[in-house]
């Protein structure tokens, strides 16, 4: 895709014509179909051409004018959903450009998945053609100000009374107030409320329960209802669009059949019984959950990336004698050895999301199959990718603002935004050393089955291999020889597996295994970065095993496969060491033949990040522009600034002048 | 310090009360001395009693209301100082409570400085007393639009023209404006403007010049000068109460006398020539003013390890049977893994500060004496310094963000914020990464050195241990040997040269020396790393050996120095293991050691973070309250956002009620 404007040089038209492959059929490959490209082709653009859409100032607006902004931008985007006729995948890549968190992200990505998964037919009959139509705007009220991770220590109370038939919500400490829910704080009308069931006088654990805050009349909220925004979050725009609120229930009662029922109920008399449906049905929820957010990473990523490879082909520094043109910055090797793994990265998480795709619909046949036996794998390995990603992720796109240099640090430069927006995935849906120790319990006890002769599938499946990879040694003997994706994949596989006996067995020496897996907890971890590491490399490599059309695009693919194992392994060189998976020798000829893939991919680099097919109004940044034309529209976006309104700056006559003339009235002392 | 307030029930009493050591005494260790505890103390409290430097609505102010917020604190602390007759020791440390960047930093800091240094005594007696009383306010404008780190790159142009005895100053190209320097785009009235000298036709590079910007009378800009603010920056509060400013000269003309001439003159006919002062007297500011942004990095880490310790410590999660109290966050191993380095890190930061203090007098001392010997490695010394202090503490500031959770990313945390406002010293003065290359440069140039006999001194001494240091094989056998400091010492010592020397030697392998560096340049990095942090664990040492008062003072940092170093150790295992300074099994060891310290520093925590002696003002975070009492607090802070005036928000009459009653106006389409 070309910038929106047109007619303009192009200052990387002479980077472009250096790529050795076809970059239309990377875009394929990248978006995962001719199709997928097609549409989000047609959707980006709708959305730049679009002036409601415009987000170049939105930085400098205050929190009331940013959520102002938000209400309009999501009632134009339901506007022209409507108004075109859009598909499902049409009008989500629409609301993916528009590119500003808000309230409709959580009514589609929350509420209305909550009542599908734990609605009976007949609350789904009866809320989500509301829900579909925008009738009701709807929230998800787990988190509380005292409790996130821990679901099972939330507060708040949905006790039943059996005399009116109805529930009665309330939040019996400050802790229990709902604190963060999206959307809640100003734009919600319903939330589905995670609360204490409690009935005859017993506690039945957290259950969801369908309540209404604000009168559909004139939005005020609903007598014992306290509801409002938590205030400012990291970075100027950002997530400052979203209206992530607190929410307090006083004794606020709800119908009994706004309890979510599909895997539990409570009857008429306020009997507690279990449906007939199985607990399970729930999980392939969490896995899609999970599968959207590596999707994010890639898209995060690559946004960050394509911005600091196309600047660092424009920009220069150093290099030069006698005031000739001074270098590229992306010629210089530091800079190549930052930025190539993290262009690498962005691939290789695109394409273990588009597996994991895969995965969401396996695990759901499967589940209505009622087999559940792969359940713990998915969800660990969904639970380890979604960490992973989105820790490396968050780190990349601040590497990639510093590799931008100084400008990278103007709003501007798009990248103190997507950052801060982006950085908030580390923590939500499962915070990510929380998620990596669910990910080490579940390979503990992989070991344990694996030495007791259970034969592990999935992503596994290489544990049960554990004889030759326990005592292999990796054959590489030149630097070339680590371009094989079969040596690859093997000291990775030792590597994770290792790491992971080797926990096991310390455990093992503890008092209780409980005890040696808390001691050990920090070093489980990184087993299981290991292991999930181990992940993304094994299906970058089966992804290279596909079909791929387009002349050079499999080469580079295979190229950046190997860039993204090898920079891992060069930086985590202390556990294939100490594992005995490598050698030093074999360590420095990774190290040698990373140089040699990054002069490789040089001439590729700015066609690389085309393949990305970004709008300049989605990735948002002058420094990124896709015709290169930099240094002007640098210049121009300063004069927006608020502070440029005038020549002399307010407060001049009341602060600065009177230091300046000596004029400042001195108390008398 | 205790909290601004009083009277109310401390949190964190039970934390306070199981410090094995007397936090006073390290109160000391910490500020330097017993004077400097109690002036930083009467200090903070000046600043934080005084309502014109209330903080807590910084990050809600539009960039106008932050710009004038600003003016108005450095009026009124300017004020203060005038008033309360501060001295220059009690003044910085004022500025330094106030807490907001602002164009006081650089009139202070870089102007004041630059004619100090390169301005004749003719030119100091002129210009300086203006400068102390503020009837002008000076900037530093050096770096331009189109280049930051390559000062011999810079384009704008000082032409004399000895028709009038005048310099025409000149910006010949868009790239050449000036953009960046602070106080520059709305408040400075001067500036001293780096520009590339030309008389009689020659080019005779970069030199400086006080050029007046603005009107005395009015604040307008003088005929001739452009002038404005360059934008908002990453973050909301943060950098954004400076006024970076863009620069753009249209020929405009200066006395020939305002070209600071102490090393080098044009004389009336347009003459180019030298003074006799050496050119190296400059190098002196140079590591003053890393000495500062190392002490800085202390600083800026310090405050976040104690809000993220003092909230771990409040935080509960998980860990309780039915319904009992959660275990205490702090108490998880994997939390103090990732946080008690960073306080190790903070203490060890403030130690090589204080090294580099010491250095600064050594150096102007030598000088002065035309001892220029030593200038080189204090060069690198100072450059490797406040490279890999800012990039650690910028990772660790966000690494103590997430440690806090989710309410981390509240602005009401002050994390976001401290976070954003860090992060530039990253890349100014000196990019980290080319720092490290100039570091690198140094210690190849040393190794060779030492091939031919010559004997190092200072940071680099250790490299004359050659015969040693490459063939050691460290003695550790037991956890317990690693608390020996010698035993430290040695293997980071031995890591550092050989990194060094196989650098070496693969650069001798290429065709050029030039071509080696280049290829070689990511190793070099890495290479650079090792060396500066070996320097910083060999200081921490050395602080050790002093006489440190105070009961359990000493033993504690003893653990804090441990740490530090086994961390770095465990991070960064794959350099010790490849270059053969350590074992696999002494890395488990150290390991294993680092489990031990942490659950010895547990107890201690809270006091550890007690002793930096930090007003709640300062720390400007609701998670870090010296009270501990964190809920109510964050609570109340939520309703302050604006976007709480209301409940019913701005902008649902146009936005939100017409899509909920289904009266958004479609096009015909």
């Amino acid at each position: 895709m070309a910038a929106d404007g047109g007619g303009e040089p192009d200052h990387l038209a002479g980077e472009r014509a250096t790529a050795q492959f076809d970059v239309d059929g990377m875009k394929v490959a990248w978006a995962g179909s001719r199709h997928a490209v097609e549409v989000a082709d047609r959707m980006a653009r709708l959305v730049a051409s679009d002036p409601v859409f415009r987000k170049d100032t939105r930085t400098m607006l205050s929190r009331k004018e940013l959520f102002k902004d938000t209400l309009k931008k999501a009632a134009h985007a339901w506007k022209r959903i409507v108004e075109l006729r859009l598909t499902e995948e049409e009008a989500n890549l629409l609301r993916l450009y528009v590119d500003q968190p808000g309230y409709v992200d959580l009514h589609w990505g929350m509420f209305v998945p909550a009542i599908k998964g734990q609605g009976t037919e007949e609350q789904q009959k009866k809320w989500l053609p509301m829900a579909y139509k925008f009738q009701i705007i709807g929230c998800y009220a787990q988190t509380e100000l005292g409790h996130g991770s821990n679901v099972q220590g939330l507060e708040t109370t949905a006790t039943f009374d059996p005399s009116t038939d109805e529930f009665v919500m309330h939040s019996p400490t400050l802790t229990s107030s709902k604190w963060w829910p999206g959307g809640l704080g100003k734009a919600s009308t319903h939330a589905v409320v995670y609360a204490r069931l409690i009935t005859e006088g017993k506690d039945y654990g957290i259950h969801g329960f369908i309540v209404q805050l604000r009168s559909l009349d004139d939005h005020s909220p609903l007598p014992g209802v306290t509801l409002g925004d938590i205030g400012g979050k990291f970075g100027s725009g950002a997530y400052n669009s979203m209206d992530n609120g607190v929410l307090r229930f006083d004794h606020v009662r709800i119908p009994r059949d706004q309890m979510l029922m599909r895997l539990s109920q409570v009857t008429r008399e306020g009997k507690y019984v279990h449906s007939d449906v199985p607990k399970q049905l729930l999980y392939g929820t969490m896995v899609y959950v999970r599968q959207t957010i590596v999707a994010d990473a890639s898209k995060a990523l690559s946004r960050a990336v394509c911005i600091a490879v196309r600047y660092s082909a424009i920009r220069k520094q150093f290099g030069s004698q006698d005031g000739g043109p001074e270098t590229q910055v992306l010629n210089y090797k530091t800079q190549q050895s930052r930025l190539f793994p993290l262009l690498a990265s962005a691939y290789a998480y695109r394409f273990v999301g588009q597996w994991l795709k895969w995965l969401y619909t396996d695990v759901n046949q499967k589940l209505e199959a009622k087999d559940y036996s792969t359940l713990p794998e998915a969800h660990a390995c969904t639970a380890g990718l979604k960490s992973v990603t989105t820790s490396a992720t968050a780190d990349a796109i601040e590497e990639c603002r510093k590799l931008c240099g100084g400008h990278g640090y103007l709003n501007s430069s798009g990248l103190p935004e997507l950052f801060a927006v982006y950085v908030p995935a580390c923590t939500y849906e499962g915070d990510n050393a929380v998620l990596l120790l669910q990910v080490a319990r579940f390979l503990m006890k992989t070991v344990s089955q694996v030495a007791a002769g259970k034969q592990p599938v999935g992503t596994i499946a290489y544990m049960g291999n554990i004889q030759h990879l326990m005592q292999c040694k990796s054959a590489v003997n030149t630097a070339e020889d680590w371009l094989n994706p079969a040596a690859i994949k093997e000291v990775f596989e030792a590597r994770a597996l290792r790491m992971a006996v080797n926990c096991a067995q310390n455990i093992s020496k503890a008092p209780s295994q409980e005890e040696g897996f808390s001691e050990l907890s920090p070093d489980l971890l990184e087993a299981a970065v290991a292991h999930v590491q181990l992940i993304i490399v094994t299906k970058f490599i089966e992804k290279l095993q596909e079909d791929i059309p387009g002349p050079g695009v499999k080469e580079q693919l295979q190229k950046l496969c190997s860039i993204y194992a090898l920079h891992l392994l060069h930086k985590h060189l202390g556990d294939f060491l100490s594992t005995g998976c490598v050698t030093a020798r074999q360590g420095a000829l990774a190290n040698e033949l990373l140089g040699k893939l990054y002069a490789q991919v040089r001439p590729n680099a700015v066609a690389l990040v085309d393949a990305f097919d970004y709008t300049d109004h989605y990735l948002g940044s002058v420094l990124g522009r896709y015709d290169g034309d930099v240094y002007p529209a640098l210049y121009e976006e300063a004069w927006k600034d608020p502070l440029n309104e005038t020549v002399v700056p307010d407060g001049y006559q009341e602060h600065l002048r009177p230091l300046l003339k000596q004029q400042l009235k001195l108390s008398r002392l």
